[in-house]
């Protein structure tokens, strides 16, 4: 499917010289919205996974999908205070300003193994802050992926030892 | 399936007097979030809909596997200022509180059938936004469905006239 043709292209957002790439366009299509959501399910074939992890907000909207469609739990990294227990937090550079997210302590239990899927990598800071977490709480990431990657900001490197993956390269 | 042993329980969260239900510790039970999803598609079984519309960010989680398991497209409905184009918005008082949603105006053609999904229905006044705003797009709500009800806040009071269900209740 050509991902690409309905994923739509906005300049200057949210800051000037930022090609923003909005992925609505193609979630609101339901037939690109599942074969999305079936790409990166057949990308994580034969990983011994645990659970998905996906990072607010619209790593919800990818991430779930996923979890949902392999049997597997969600687990979300959340904006800080907004869950209501014990959190582990880890705060990160963006591709535009710094942020911070929090998991439940108790979502995770030491030896799991977690699979990371969100709609983007830029920079690599916020998937490389999940797995800074999920490393913490003890347990392991097994898989990173994307459905959007923006190859020229060199996210895998930051990531580099992880195996990672995405559905829409630019 | 027995959902409300794996709901947490949190007293005076996140204000004194409020009992919150935390649907974390049931999302990440693998085979208990499969559950709850196929409940929620079984429950819109019949139901003629083009799209899914869903709330940031905890409506994000339920709605989107949702929206994949009925092969429909996902619409998600967010705070302020967090969609890239043109937005219709809704203010609406919340349990606690108040709050503002926005839905790209492209997002709904007239005529469109929407299922609103979300986490939680308590005063449905997030709902009755997200129904106001597809209203004022020329199309049209045939279903709401919630994961979980606190039925004491009378939120189908405020959603009468339109078709509402939910799977977990209080």
């Amino acid at each position: 499917m050509d991902f690409k043709s309905l994923i739509r292209e906005i300049p200057d957002y949210p800051k000037e010289g930022i090609l923003f790439r909005d992925i609505t366009t193609l979630i609101k299509d339901g037939e690109a919205y599942a074969a999305l959501t079936d790409a990166i399910c057949k990308s994580l074939q034969g990983y011994d996974v645990d659970a998905i992890i996906g990072a607010e907000a619209r790593g919800f909207i990818i991430g779930a999908p996923v979890a949902y469609a392999l049997g597997k739990g969600f687990i979300p990294a959340r904006k800080p205070g907004k869950l209501p227990c014990d959190t582990e937090k880890a705060e990160y550079a963006l591709e535009y300003g710094t942020a911070c997210l929090e998991i439940h302590s108790d979502a995770i239990q030491p030896g799991m193994r977690i699979a990371v899927v969100d709609d983007l990598i830029a920079t690599g800071g916020t998937a490389k802050a999940i797995c800074d977490l999920v490393q913490r709480l003890g347990a392991q990431v097994v898989a990173l992926r994307f459905a959007v990657e923006l190859e020229g900001l060199d996210g895998r490197e930051v990531l580099s030892g992880y195996d990672v993956d995405s559905i829409i390269k630019y």
